[in-house]
């Protein structure tokens, strides 16, 4: 079956991104931190046919939070700079693809992670870094003792990360100091480990932390509900292709994406054409006291957390208007 | 690769079942609805592999929420007696197995769902009537004349279905009063359409609703925090295996499954033994105040909602204690 040209053949529910905005997001991120100062996050979008406009626009080393991400990414042909931007104790996946001549540097925060890393044969590590929010990380007073380690170990290290993810949504007044002292924190670690990477950030705080060598940043290309509250460049570039399957006169309307189809942790979608009422598995209830809606019309909800919602979909088509232009796999989805 | 033998093989985050749960869920079930007095619901488990269980405690006939689970369970040959319990305006693409011989019903609502049923050569619809959930079906009034309609337009009309799924956590003192009261709906409807199928129900009310002939209930032999809240027999059979992959002294320990391992729409999965923090993409942060937790310790976490999480894994790993004694794809997923 030949793929969609049309908005109005595909099947629903739909994952959807507007070609000319997805473009112009990753234009205003390009500009703000070209090539190697952005390190794109393709926990965000999990697709390698996306993560290869990002090469285009100039960004070849990426990050990623799951084993399974890097082996797409490098069989994929984009194994330059890999960073798996975690913690793991299943590095063993990826030695093949280390001895196949992909760059691949993983995070460590432990004697225990070092020791993965020194199993997989995974040769380059950045020390993880907690600068404030509640996960990985060693604490920055004793970044120095776990880069001598890894060092004794046998393991090339290449610096620090940090994620200062607990001031992604803070308010503009309080977030560049906020980022700043998060990021002295990664600074000192620096100072003990050495090395020339200080990895930081993300969309939410790509603008203020002037400190990071390297931003690690994906949600910006696509956008969310959530991210679209910020005073930012990037706007909301997917949403979900859903169709009216029941009109009820009582003023609502019931179309066939659920919260199956979405990420709701950040609470339901939105429908920017009026008031979304709920979501179940398979169904969303809209509010129309208006009856405007008609059994077999196409709406677009707009998802509240983009990560969750791309890892739900086995697929992104990209169109223009009515055009459907582009069909991208979902391929580094699951572990 | 073989598939693991022992637990501690597996690799992390993965969906388990526990066998011997899930065989009292089942045999529970099957005391309680047997045969066809139970139409087990495939979207709660959205696996063919699982449904052949059902098969094997009696229930042939299934229900479905989506058009891809109609088709993969009569491709696997479970195609007895299925029902589409939605409405859907992409019925052509179950055509081929309705002329293949498979015996497919669909539910219909609107002049355009039968007019999408008569477009798909499904001979056979029931009559959805709307039972007080704010969601699709027609008024119980109205049920009498659309089933006119369907005869006209040479559908078979074999009853009607409800739902009742704004009663499945009503308390247990309110909830008999409450069905009876929505199956009273259904059941003037019943009167008008005729038919012998009054299809209704769900795992939080299939023991106080007598009305309908048949109970759509699916999250029975699974089960989630949610309905473990409940007063019934079932018992959760189902979590997510973690692993530890840090571990900080001010209190807490990461594992390496976070929201995009679990639907998060009725909140966070639990963790059994402590406290759980917070659920990050591929982290959950667990409070461990007295220091329990070692990288590279296995946690299991219980999900909030069974459909969604079931939805995110490729594939449920069946365990006897340390043993995993079989492989369930989730071939069902996406639509």
């Amino acid at each position: 079956m030949p793929d969609p040209a049309r908005l109005h053949e595909l099947p629903t529910p739909s994952l959807l991104v507007e070609r000319s905005t997805f473009d112009a997001n990753v234009a205003a991120m390009a500009a703000a931190r070209p090539e190697a100062q952005l390190r794109p996050h393709v926990k965000a979008f999990k697709s390698t046919a996306l993560a290869r406009e990002l090469v285009t626009a100039g960004h070849t080393n990426f990050c990623a939070a799951t084993v399974r991400e890097v082996e797409g990414m490098a069989q994929a042909g984009m194994g330059t700079d890999l960073l798996l931007a975690n913690q793991s104790l299943d590095l063993r996946r990826l030695t093949p693809l280390v001895e196949a001549g992909h760059r691949i540097t993983v995070a460590v925060d432990s004697a225990e992670t070092i020791q993965a890393a020194v199993a997989g044969r995974i040769p380059e590590v950045l020390i993880d870094v907690n600068v404030g929010m509640p996960r990985c990380g060693v604490a920055p007073e004793g970044a120095g003792a776990l880069a001598d380690a890894a060092r004794a170990a046998g393991l090339e290290v290449r610096g620090v990360m940090g994620y200062e993810g607990h001031l992604m949504m803070a308010s503009a007044e309080k977030k560049a100091d906020a980022v700043e002292a998060s990021m002295a924190l990664l600074l000192r670690a620096a100072a003990d480990v050495g090395g020339d990477v200080i990895s930081a950030g993300g969309t939410g705080t790509y603008a203020v932390n002037t400190w990071a060598t390297e931003i690690q940043a994906g949600s910006y290309c696509l956008l969310d509900t959530d991210y679209a509250e910020l005073d930012s460049p990037f706007e909301i570039a997917i949403t979900v292709l859903a169709t009216v399957i029941s009109v009820n006169p009582d003023g609502w309307a019931v179309v066939d994406a659920g919260l199956k189809a979405f990420g709701m942790d950040h609470g339901n979608p939105a429908w920017p054409d009026g008031d979304l009422f709920f979501c179940s598995d398979e169904h969303t209830t809209l509010l129309d006291p208006d009856g405007r809606l008609r059994v077999g019309d196409r709406v677009r909800l707009q998802p509240g957390h983009l990560d969750p919602t791309v890892a739900r979909h086995e697929v992104m088509w990209v169109v223009d208007g009515d055009a459907v232009v582009d069909r991208w796999a979902i391929d580094l989805r699951h572990w």
